[in-house]
């Protein structure tokens, strides 16, 4: 197969970009843990590859994965559809349209229910209109999901952000943390899963690269604002209520991932799915307790603040 | 609120049915499980009653649930439109329309991964149209969830449903057992949720009291066609394989819950979900690991039948 799409500058800086970042962050988790992440790397032909790094059972992580893929083709005007969000400007008269995407995206699910999960994903996009114009975005961000709530951790992880964000535009923090909010929210629950973090889709409204350096700044800015908490909590006492909520939480992580989430309802719904890699972000173990009740006072704080969203930053 | 359809012989009888059929399971399975359920009275004004059964960490049984609900209002259109499947004559124009439903539904997990999780949901539904004329269907259905594959155990389900289909018309079960491989595929998994049963909606294509007849006789069938698989699969021994992979399972129980069961998704978007009696049906522990390969041939011969359903009747 040719190419059907000329990737241009912002996609190759992308493309070096999302691998870099995933060998770095990989390599700040496994010093945590002590155990190697597996790695594999998957080509789709002409289409496309990808490197999936896989941790399970560690020293410290239960489960999680960071994994990238840059790929490359034709998407239906169906799955063009599909994507739902506003791209404006996108051809829906064409049966197909060439596409390009270069994306990173991460769960990691600590064993001790003091550690928070985390998860991260930043996304480029192109697609080229019939008329030939190309029509771009980028998509990401990053969120936190303690069990027990600590504020110094939510505050540190929010005001990484926030600052990577005001280098850039003083107003992107305060929209894009919204956004989170709105975006986890597990409607039925009328809660959200986590604490939040930023959010944001079809980025475009400035130059570029002005935009890829924003993308990059954040991505890099997840280490610092996640191992400093993991070194802290990974190894703090806990009680079985503590595990017990850790696990219902899980089930609420769970509920959100297969019903809300974006990527992975799309992931499933495509021709083929890489079943395992898009379900990658469930947690190892889960639970559904019928009338669960929050035994201690460190539960009710977290649920508190995952039906009134926090000014954290 | 007056009472805004006249509910009439079926109604009335299917109610007195779910109740008796209700607490008939209720005592089957405390037998089993010498631990008492716990009963719940609910009612929504005028509108409707119903009472939940439920028994977590039992002797037998880790979590389950027997619920019964009757009720009665005005449906509004688009509540009518995301049944979404045929009920042929429903009156499309009216902005809401009178209605009754009388249902019993019930899932059933048992600790030890020999024992089969089952489920059971039989309906009764009826509108009224504006020009007054009445329509109505029952659905329903059991199906059974093995980890291990017990032959004997999937052909004394089918056998004793098949049993209660022929005795009413010698052509539900062979269209209610496709319908039920059909329903209960994981669709991104391309493997059904177990090893099926009976399935079947909108059934209206007889006089009302003949399809109750039915109905009740398939409700009758439930504890002759599960109580004496449990009696020989509760005290079983087990491996840790065995266990991990029954986790393993629920899952794809709980994905397949989520996701693509129609009375758990439109029981989730209603205005004020009763989430935990609509999650209820969620097992008390499930897993999610990454690359999980079945060790055993028993764990493989599972996982062929629910890829390629057979005929166990």
């Amino acid at each position: 197969m040719a190419p059907v799409i000329e990737v241009e500058t912002t996609g190759k800086r992308m493309e070096e970009l999302i691998l870099d970042v995933q060998q770095k962050i990989v390599a700040g988790l496994e010093a945590i843990d002590g155990q190697k992440f597996y790695q594999d790397r998957w080509t789709k032909g002409e289409g496309g590859y990808g490197i999936s790094c896989v941790i399970q059972d560690g020293n410290v992580f239960e489960k999680g994965g960071v994994n990238t893929s840059i790929v490359q083709g034709v998407l239906s005007q169906d799955a063009v559809q599909r994507m739902r969000a506003n791209h404006d400007g996108i051809d829906r008269s064409a049966k197909e349209l060439p596409f390009f995407a270069a994306g990173i995206s991460m769960v990691i699910h600590p064993s001790n229910p003091m550690a928070p999960t985390t998860h991260l994903n930043y996304r480029y996009f192109e697609l080229v209109n019939s008329d030939g114009k190309k029509i771009w975005w980028f998509g990401g961000g990053a969120d936190l999901t303690p069990s027990i709530l600590f504020e110094e951790d939510a505050r540190h992880f929010h005001k990484l952000h926030k600052e990577a964000c005001d280098r850039h535009d003083p107003t992107f923090y305060p929209r894009f943390k919204k956004w989170a909010d709105d975006y986890f929210l597990i409607k039925h629950r009328k809660e959200t899963r986590g604490i939040g973090g930023i959010f944001f889709d079809d980025l475009s409204d400035k130059d570029p690269e002005e935009l890829f350096a924003f993308v990059k700044d954040c991505a890099y800015t997840f280490l610092p604002s996640y191992i400093p908490i993991m070194k802290k909590r990974k190894d703090m006492e806990f009680t079985e209520d503590d595990k017990e909520f850790q696990l219902i939480r899980r089930g609420f992580y769970t509920e959100f991932n297969v019903m809300y989430d974006r990527g992975t309802w799309f992931g499933l719904q495509a021709p083929n799915p890489r079943v395992e890699s898009i379900l990658m972000t469930l947690p190892l173990h889960a639970s559904w307790r019928y009338n669960y009740q929050p035994k201690g006072e460190r539960h009710k704080a977290l649920i508190e603040a995952t039906h009134h969203p926090v000014e954290w930053a």
